[in-house]
Formats: structure tokens, sequence, C-alpha cells
């Protein structure tokens, strides 16, 4: 862990950052997450703007300081303000993170999914099966699951952090890539960035479930944490290797 | 507060009748917050609708004993069941309430929150810059933020309660409306209806966050709260000031 | 409740199945109970999958093992992919459950109903007033209520488990239609499935709620039950009556 030390110092300097700019980040995300994602940057002291409507979403992704392009529940309204969107940020640089839910088990998703990642968000999240199928091959590319990967180029990261409960409670994925798409709003180095966006919901996601019976209570007590956890436990808490 | 002590018992004895009576409140609102509305509804005793197609609106409408009409994730579809639900609403002489969410961010919000507020509410709520773009000039109107304000006519209230925690749960503004909404079947007063409402969320804010450890826990807390505190401790926990 | 120690028994095998097994089920319900949907399922080992569109859904019936029909937050797009998602099904010889939301309130959504049921669910599910207004004749249909009653052909089963709570928890009757469809991938039985599942349902409320101070901190505590309870337990708790 000595070799990880001034990432994890960097990961608790990141997060008093996010606090202290209160970000705005506008989420283009599927209707089961809207509000757990909601609640977890609000917990973060982020604000979150969520509408998916086409005649307004211009003037919501030009207040935003990042934005969060996920593709659950995806239908052709969806498909047509992602588009939009992604265009927007693009003209504006505003950095994006690219979410493709399911992409795995649907070829309509996964032909969309690939057009947009020809857009160019700044990361790419996803379980294995949907980093599989979609084989980002630019910007920082994160696999979550038991053991969370970070790859940009060469460089690789793996956080050892989290809880299984967190695989029981829907939308703590799709909350990881809200909370990255924050974290870029302060950092414009996008994998470092995604280190401490990852590292803190592990390390929260501890602390909540040494106060909790199971993943119902987890994910209250998960939000808990996103909002009071000191930066320095973040630091201290983190478990990283590469790998 | 001596001055206050009758709005104080008012608002205890409509607690009080919105338990007994139940009322049915049919509930516009943005998908990111309808379950959590729902639950804060169900909680307090009331039966809550949700639905925003417009073929069944008008039966869904025709039920209810007061109505929300949330403008948050506003789409074509949504703003023709709302311009449909208002014009039943007033035939119908159904109380609602506006609640014109983000109106200061697009434009094309603004416009439709203006046409919907010329169709009478009885209430408008909103926070800071949603009061201050739209400025509402008839009906009662509640401005929620770290002091709530109520205004109708020359009359004006401060409500000093509630905590922190709330601006970082998604959806207690929005859920607030709903409570206003309901108080509006127990009430012809829409001015006492919108004090008592927000004064049960500011003091069942206060029991929650006794038992809270931070927002995440707060909100499932503040559920309990609505359901189970008595209207006697409504009454006697009440901040209430001119102002 | 001697005589009812093999059903008991049974259920207790069957939540043992489905953890086992881990069945993909597809959920097409309301926008409101989405999220609370696919955490119940989530806690209870069961793989959700939620998507209402229409060019996707082929794609995701095609690898689901049940199905729920919700027909709450009913629109035009969704009535489309019900009945698409539905003919599909009866190809595939997939089970999938009926939960005819509010059919009694609007005489549009009653004959979209009766429609679906003629697709012949495995079971039907609903509220007294559902279940009066729908009248379903074929299959196993589960009225749910303060005593939760089964019928199918001449087989009668009341269960006496629950908590009054249950009730100010918006998504909890949506809930366990989505739980009997899970227990549905694991027996050929529609009956002795939804015995299971409803069951399953109200011992878990019993040992939430013997943790909560109210419908809010319920809501998590069963989602930590449904992931948690021994299969011993459940038959041990159960309080089954014909009736």
């Amino acid at each position: 862990m000595t070799g990880f030390a001034p990432l994890a110092a960097r990961a608790a300097d990141l997060l008093a950052a996010v606090r202290r700019k209160r970000p705005r980040v506008h989420c283009l995300t599927n209707t089961v997450v809207q509000k757990f994602t909601a609640d977890g940057l609000s917990a973060l002291g982020v604000i979150p703007t969520m509408t998916s409507n086409l005649e307004e979403i211009g003037a919501f992704v030009g207040r935003a300081d990042a934005m969060l392009v996920n593709l659950g529940t995806l239908d052709r309204d969806r498909r047509a303000v992602i588009e939009t969107a992604t265009s927007l940020a693009g003209e504006r640089r505003l950095p994006w993170l690219l979410d493709p839910v399911h992409c795995e088990l649907s070829p309509s998703r996964l032909a969309f999914a690939h057009s947009i990642l020809a857009k160019g968000p700044a990361v790419t999240r996803g379980n294995t099966a949907e980093i599989a199928a979609l084989a980002p091959s630019t910007g920082t590319v994160v696999e979550t699951g038991e053991i969370d990967r970070l790859r940009s180029g060469s460089a690789r990261l793996a956080i050892l952090n989290g809880h299984p409960w967190m695989a029981q409670v829907t939308g703590t994925g799709c909350l990881s890539g809200a909370v990255i798409a924050s974290f870029l709003a302060v950092s414009a180095d996008a994998f470092e960035a995604a280190a401490a966006a990852v590292l803190l919901m592990g390390v929260s996601a501890e602390v909540a479930a040494a106060k909790s019976g199971g993943p119902g209570t987890l994910a209250p007590n998960l939000l808990d944490a996103l909002a009071t956890i000191e930066p320095s436990t973040l630091a201290s808490m983190a478990r990283l290797s590469d790998a």
C-alpha cells in the first residue's frame, strides 16, 4: 500500500474539493435509480439535476460542471436526449461519464452504446459483462465488481474496498458512475478522479456495512457515510493495488 | 411564540383531521420522487394516486380530494396531462398546489409554469430561486428554505422548524408540496392548511434528525415521524414568527 | 396449523431454491416502485431486469425465468410493451404474474386488464377492490390485505402473517407480486409458489417491524429480512389457515 499513499492522499483532497465546490452534475440516468442517485450526490454536497426532456436539455447541460450518461431504461426519447446532450458536452468540453447499463443484453442497446462511446466520454464505467461487450479503448475505463479495476492507457489500479451487500442494492453501480462524474468536475485528470470516486464508494460501503443488518439498511447508511466521512478516513482506509 | 399559539393548535387539529379523513390526493409529480412522495403521504394516512396518463387522468382527478402539480422531469406528455388535470380541477373546484420545480433554469419551463399559475392554484410552493422567477401574486405562496416563509395577501408567517439534512434528501421539497396539498383537503383556508403542513414537515425533520446519522437515515426516520407524531407534539414544538 | 406444516416446509424449500438458482425476473412495473421492487428481488438473491422499451423487450424476456406484469402508471407505450411481452411469454411458456393495479379506478385500465388476463397469467394478485373489479376465474388468485387469501380451483389458503405498517409503504403489494413471480421460476405449481412468496413477505414484515419505529424504517428492515431470513424461520413463524 505504501506506493499508493500519494494516490490515497490525492483522493482525500478531491473529496474535500467536491464538498467545497459543490459542482452541478446533470444526470441522464434510468428512471429506476434517479432518486437514489440524486440522494447520493446531494449527500456528497453535489447539486444534481435530472431532466431528460429534449427541449430543456440545453439549458441544463449549459449550467452543469459534469454529466452522467447512463443507458438504463433506454427508449427512443432517452436516446434522442443523450445524443443531443453528448454533442453539447463535446462543444462545451464538459467532462462526462458513460455507463452502458445492460448493453450486453440487447444488440440494439450495444449499437447505441458504441455510437455514444465514439463521442468521447472521459470515463466509461460498467460491470465485467458490460465492459467486455463494449470493449472501450480510449479514456479511463472503470470495471466494477468484487474488486474494482481502473485502466487508462498503460495505467492500472485495483481498489479492494467495498462490501458484498452493495451488489444487492439496486443502483450502487449507477451511483458510482454519478460520483465519478462529480469528481470529474474537480480534477482534469480523469484517472485520478475516477480512482478517488470509486475509493469513496468502497470505503463508504465498509463504514455503512458496520452499522447495517443487510442490504436494506446498507443503503441509507451508505448515504450517511457519503455525507459525513472525513477525507483523512478515506485515505487511511484505502486498500489499493496494481493488478 | 405566544401570539402564534392558536395557529399551532389549529395545525394540530388539522393533522388529526388528515389522519381521520384519509383524503385521496392525486399527485402529478416528477418521476424522481414519486415513491418518496407516495410513502410520505401513506405514512401520514393519506391515499396517494400517481398516474400521469392522459386517458386516465379524468377518472383519477374525479375521485381526488386535492391535487399536487409538480413540474419536475417535465416533458410533452406531462405538460398535456397537467393542462387537462388543472382544467378539471377548476371545473370541480378541487384545491391544488403548484410546485414550479427548477422553473428558473429553463425559459420553456418558466413559460409553462406561468400558464399553469394562471389557472389558480390554492397554494404555490417553491424555493427562493423558483419563487423569484415565477413571482406568483395570488393565492398562498410558500417559499421554503432554511426558514420557511408563507404569505397570502397581507398575511405573513415564518416557520423556523426544520433541519439542514433535509436539503440533502432529494424530494423533501416535493414531499412538502404533497403534504400541503393533503391539508388542503381538510381546510378551506389555504394559508392555515399550508402553515400546518409546513410545520409538520419541519417538526418531523427535527424528531427524525435526533435519531439519524446523516441525510440517508433521516429519510426513513422522517417517514416514521409523519406516521407517528402526536398532534400535541406538533403544537408544542412549533417555532413560528412573523418576519 | 398442524395440517399446514407440509406447506410451510415446502415454502422453506422454495426460499432456499430461489436463493440457490438466482432466477432472472423481468419486471414490467410502474415507475413509482421500480427501485423498491428491484431492491427487494436483489435482496432475495433474484436478478431483476426492468426495461419497458419495446425494441428491447424481446431480448430481455428471452433471457428471463419469470415475469411480472404490473399495470401501475400505465400509458400507451407501456400498454404496447405489455401486449408484446405477454405474447412472447405465452410462446416461451414463461410463467408470469398479473398485478392489475388500480383497475377499479379507470374503465380504460379495467378493459386493458381483462385483455391481458385473457393471455393466461399463472397468478393474478391484487387488493380486494382490484380483484373484485377484475374477477379472475382461472389460474391462482392472490388477494392481499390484512389477511392474504389464495385460491386456485377449489383450493383455498389464508396467510395471517404481516404487519399493518406494510400498507403505509408504497409498493409492498407490487413487491409482493414480484416476489411471487420469482417463486414461479422455481416451482411449476403456481399455488404453492404464490403461498411461499406471500408467506415470505408476511413473515419478513413481522421480523422487520420488530426493529422499526414506523413505516419509514420498516422498508429497509424488510429488505434486510428478505436477504437474511432463514428458511427454517419462515416455516416456524408461518400462520396459515383455510378460510
